[in-house]
């Protein structure tokens, strides 16, 4: 296998291939096959999006993927954001279609026609629904499995609330949502207020999710937008006051993808393949007995395997009799499963059970109630140590730079005092090659900024996927 | 409400409105969005497609909704049988796309590429795979909710084998798969084999599950196919045999759609509303107190909603101020919720619980403990009640026909024995307006063919959906 820190593009693409997360020899350019294994991770990720967003009194629909060339056309500063990106369908049959239709790029346009029925009074309000759906981007640059494609697995989620202040609430509520979520796969990030000029199309302003991959770029994984009334002006979405007045809604989304899982698998991975952190890992514990001709294996692991099932936890014995227990030993070890268990002679006569976390080296043998007695505790541990590794890494890959020569040619993530200016970032840009991810929101830090010496508070920089 | 059986297609449409299953007020015709209520329901039935073939090692994946041009055209039947309802992307940005792509009427055409390159030998096979996603029909007829749309809910399940009788053993297990799916949709089916001329396009023949509309006509809920290896020359998915040579695989695939939620919607319900079957009811129980000024109404509900909720049952509590118990009734039957408990001062002062089953009329009031004791079998049965109601009604609206005048304007399903011959369907549709539904598989009657006199079995003649 590729060494993950020197070759990390070449050991991303190999681990997803041979791991079975994605087929990417698909004839299309940029959309892939959800293999298996992949897509039952990523349904465990949006498994668990859906608790917290439903715990929030989110209510789950599904959107049609078209969108008419008429309903796109409403908000100028949106299409003008996506229309280089469109996929248009111009025939149905052999006929010409009367209106042209895109495939959703995201779904604002989608939805806020429907939002302008719904929303009638006050009573209806706040309206709080999301869809997990793909979108479709027809995308020029150099595309990457799960990062740069052009069929994205989408979470988004959409409200409608009576007052800015509402919104904003919202906003608050998005970021322990998302806090939440990345507690349970173990990843750090940053919370970076995009510039104006990066904002996303029609947003009031954008809070972006960046974390770093081991190359040193950084990946964005998540935005929420606040919208106020952008959208609502244009798509006509009011409540009734008292008085026989109408009021628009202020809107909010909040909106992420695969790249949560591109972000599991590059942070958290090693030489030896994937790491999963247990709450999204397909399998969760691997049973691999060791065949003895004294013993009776087989029937000691189905009693573990059983009562683990009982337990909730997603386990598999791999009986496979083609391969030897060192095989799958490297084999489960590559797909990342967090918890191995070993049973062999010794084990079944002293009932004993041999465990190996993924996320440490060597293993421990102990007795079969101990086992059952640790296994919650060993479970959070494998977490713990992926989420400590995980943040170590990005401070390792965060440098603080008190001038441009400092940072040029690095492969960091930057944060250096900046004014705001979208004049200075242009600055930074053609001297690093770096964007400007906008102002770190978790920074309270102020000084001098690093291009015009102007006040400001800290900017994050960085190349980026 | 409409009346359910002089209006059918009226009380349709209502239902599904005032229930909020689906709202159909989408820009594109034939698109329509699926409200949380309708979209939790169908996700219930798609966990249940789910667990029965998962049990039976078949593995989910999911492939790309556009195809190109080329990949279309490799299978001459199978294009042929779809041109006229492709929806085309011949643009991407302002480009014009080098190839046009199609989005996915099905998905033979996407997946069978890949399964040429994973498949390679013998144990490559079986190879069982299924998706759940949309598929994509221009329908240039009246469009219906759930029942004749543009953008398909879509279960597909996807087969190779080494051989044609392994895949005929695949057949058989697609059935015992369905009957596991319609026994907890309380469905009665018949299973025809579809005429030639009436098969899916490029296979070697079809079975199909029929069932009755309130209206006397047949709707199509699901279908098995037995391509041979018709696909597999085409697409060259081929395994190697120990001398060398290479054979092609036999294929088959099983299709089914929101149209399951349609027969739910339309044989379960009644003039008060719809019937969920307690397996995939969204609120399964409706608790409902009625406010009390000398008993703690509320507390004694919590106690039993968190009970229910321990027990795994979709449980949910009507607090809602501004509406009376009465009112919640009615709105809660109107939605189909199999069981409703209602809780006043006389069922807390005694410790009582009164039950209501959404299949039978009247209530009854038991001992706390009692309710517990006989829940699951009052869940039981409600599926009983709707499953025998259902067959029964199917018994009244199909009928044995000796000759074509018999049937006539009839609004029925019709049994007649009949030859085979294409010739005398089409004499039968002609004088009645009645489809031929194929040979059914469940008859083993025997006799002469009501049209030409020659010997025949039984074959199944309906206006359709």
């Amino acid at each position: 296998m590729e060494n993950k820190k020197v070759n990390f593009s070449e050991w991303y693409n190999e681990i997803i291939d041979i791991s079975g997360l994605s087929d990417k020899r698909y004839p299309v350019k940029g959309m892939n096959v959800w293999m298996p294994y992949g897509l039952k991770a990523m349904q465990l990720i949006d498994n668990l999006t859906r608790k917290y967003v439903d715990s929030m009194d989110f209510q789950e629909v599904s959107f049609p993927v078209l969108i008419t060339r008429g309903q796109l056309m409403v908000e100028f500063e949106h299409v003008k954001g996506f229309e280089n990106e469109l996929f248009w369908i111009t025939k149905g049959g052999s006929d010409k279609l009367e209106e042209d239709m895109a495939m959703r790029p995201t779904s604002e346009a989608a939805i806020y026609p429907m939002f302008s029925l719904w929303v009638r009074s006050h009573t209806d309000l706040p309206l709080k629904v999301y869809q997990i759906v793909n979108v479709y981007r027809y995308e020029t640059k150099h595309t990457r499995s799960f990062i740069r494609i052009r069929e994205i697995h989408f979470f988004e989620a959409h409200t409608a609330h009576a007052t800015y202040e509402d919104a904003e609430r919202q906003m608050s509520e998005y970021l322990s949502i998302w806090k939440k979520l990345t507690d349970m796969l173990c990843l750090p990030y940053l919370v970076n207020q995009r510039p104006d000029w990066d904002k996303f199309p029609g947003a009031k302003y954008t809070l972006a999710f960046d974390t770093v991959m081991p190359s040193g770029r950084s990946l964005q994984i998540g935005t929420i937008h606040q919208y106020g009334t952008n959208f609502s002006k244009n798509y006509n979405i009011t409540y009734a006051l008292d008085d026989g007045s109408h009021e628009y809604v202020s809107q909010t989304t909040f909106g992420m993808s695969e790249r949560l899982l591109a972000a599991v698998i590059s942070i958290h991975g090693d030489d030896t393949g994937l790491i999963f952190p247990p709450d999204i890992a397909p399998i969760q514990i691997i049973i691999v007995p060791i065949p003895s001709k004294k013993m009776d294996v087989a029937s000691y692991g189905v009693g573990i395997l059983n009562k683990l099932m009982d337990m909730g936890y997603r386990v598999k014995m791999d009986n496979r009799d083609a391969y030897t227990p060192g095989y799958k030993y490297n084999d489960w070890e590559m797909r990342g499963v967090p918890m191995r268990i070993e049973i062999g002679a010794r084990e079944v006569e002293n009932s004993h059970i041999t465990v190996s976390l993924r996320s440490e080296s060597g293993k421990k043998t102990m007795k079969y109630e101990e086992f059952f007695e640790n296994l919650s505790e060993m479970m959070n541990s494998i977490k713990e140590t992926l989420t400590q590794r995980a943040a170590s890494t990005m401070r390792d890959l965060t440098v603080n730079a008190a001038k441009i020569d400092d940072i040029k040619d690095l492969e960091k993530i930057v944060k250096a005092i900046w004014c705001g200016s979208e004049e200075c970032s242009r600055k930074i840009e053609e001297q690093t090659e770096m964007a400007c991810l906008g102002l770190n929101q978790e920074s309270t830090e102020t000084g001098k900024c690093i291009v015009c010496g102007r006040n400001g508070t800290t900017g994050i920089f960085a190349r980026t996927y």
